[in-house]
């Protein structure tokens, strides 16, 4: 049996820790937004994917809550000093990643074979697979003119308003064969990313919707709000920003369909009333392991609970 | 006015180094090998023009004697355990130059252009020049098949006995259209490197030999030979392994002519009846700052006694 969840960042990873916790080894397979890939100093980086490496490898910045734990900065710190571009803050050992994944693709592998290989050396059972094969940069629309998605996001710390995103080369992105090729899925979790800019892309890629709804498993999110907000970058703001109610019924809409239940925090409650979709409400926000562990536990069991139902 | 010293890596920097503490800002240019030169892990690696840039810079590590000095190895590390490659260490603050040269490189500034903008970054007033502005990579012929030359060097340590060189794609090299331009150059300083594998790629550019006769300026070498021995590196066991007496005489020999002067260490003193160019005798172990200029010093004395001679 598999369970496919789709992922942005470091908030999607906790759920997918979460989920690598619980499930058997192998049986989870994690499909990571790579909107927000971008070729730096010559790298090919591709910031969600690193995140959940990073996490279900153990390897994750507990505290600091992005890259790798034990981080050093001496590159970043020699390459101002030799007058280079330091907006986007790479690590010492985060840096080994990126020039691995960039030689292999130079070398001719796919990014899915780049990001197995990657994750053998690792040691990590769980497969991550990008989205798409092949770039499908997002483009945040804002007041003041189009923004690569890293300068809006790193460079302009989100304060830009967005009026909108575009996916640009979504029309000839490809999903990974080892996707298209999965067996048996039981369920797809919608992870607590942001839905603008980390499952919106993924779903932009040509078939993966209809890929979705053809695995006949039910499709779980589980929430990235809490009490109205986001825990932490800008989805909240990017509600309001695209006129849209900062709820969880906001949240099914822009699923567009997609979902068949959806997993919400206590403080949000009061949404199930507005929903279309099965729910199930619990504390949401995944600080422990123990919390990783009930919520991605619940996103199943609303998963199994809503096959019965379909069977 | 104008000096021109040829070097290869560490121990022609030292003498590098000298050459600039003694001379007027900006009157110092040095023509680097590049024959060293490789691309490795996506990065275009000069490990010549490095170990001048971190010497002139001030950057260098004096007791480890190569590379950055508070140099440190995260990335390396990390990369190891990811399955990358790491035979050749790279470290971290080193890694910001190889990034930043190859990521100008690929925007399409020559290695020249990229040279001078990192001079210039780090405040060195000397001129670094590569040799040549395209790749003229050394092969090291061995009894065991042909090498490319870190394999030859640091991953096979030099153990592999030397039976010759190619200096590929030399036929297609250009001298930078920067050294060609120089004016007024009062002295040519060979630094104490490795005849065959530091020297010999500069003389191997076309046009380098005759533009360096052309000057009318004196060619004043500094020997790597102290008592018939390196001071460090394969420069003692290749003479032998070429066939070649590991003396002085041998050294003169090698440069074909192109020599005015020679100066050589006391312990090889005797080497002076051999020798059919001029020479000045002193101590060339450069470990201090003093002795650094007090070879400078008598190289440059040697050469403006011989250009007296000359005119």
């Amino acid at each position: 049996m598999t369970v496919v969840a789709l992922s942005g960042g470091v908030g999607g990873a906790k759920l997918a820790l979460g989920l690598q916790d619980i499930l058997p080894p192998g049986e989870l397979v994690v499909v990571a937004n790579t909107g927000d890939d971008f070729e730096h100093l010559g790298l090919h980086i591709a910031p969600d994917i690193d995140s959940v490496f990073y996490a279900l490898a153990g390897l994750n910045d507990t505290e600091r809550g992005w890259g790798r734990a034990g981080e050093t900065w001496q590159c970043m710190q020699a390459l101002g000093g030799l007058g280079g571009e330091t907006w986007f803050n790479l690590g010492d050992q985060d840096l080994a990643l990126h020039l691995e994944r960039t030689r292999r693709l130079r070398s001719g592998e796919s990014l899915s074979e780049v990001t197995a290989a990657l994750c053998d050396a690792a040691g990590i059972a769980t497969h991550i697979l990008p989205m798409s094969e092949t770039p499908v940069p997002t483009i945040v629309h804002t007041a003041g003119g189009d923004l690569a998605f890293q300068h809006y996001f790193v460079r302009d710390r989100c304060e830009p308003v967005v009026t909108g995103f575009t996916h640009k080369d979504a029309e000839r992105a490809q999903m990974p064969a080892a996707l298209l090729a999965l067996q048996d899925v039981e369920a797809v979790i919608v992870c607590p990313s942001n839905p603008f800019i980390s499952i919106a892309p993924i779903l932009a890629v040509p078939g993966m919707s209809d890929w979705l709804k053809s695995l006949g498993a039910p499709v779980v999110a589980v929430s990235p709000l809490i009490g109205g907000q986001a825990v932490k970058g800008p989805t909240a703001k990017m509600f309001g920003e695209l006129g849209m109610d900062v709820t969880n019924a906001g949240l099914v809409a822009q699923y567009a369909g997609l979902l068949d239940g959806l997993v919400l925090d206590h403080a949000d409650g009061e949404d199930v009333h507005d929903l279309t979709v099965a729910t199930a409400v619990t504390g949401t926000l995944m600080q422990s392991a123990e919390d990783r562990h009930r919520v991605a536990e619940l996103a199943l069991n609303l998963a199994e609970a809503i096959k019965e139902h379909m069977e």
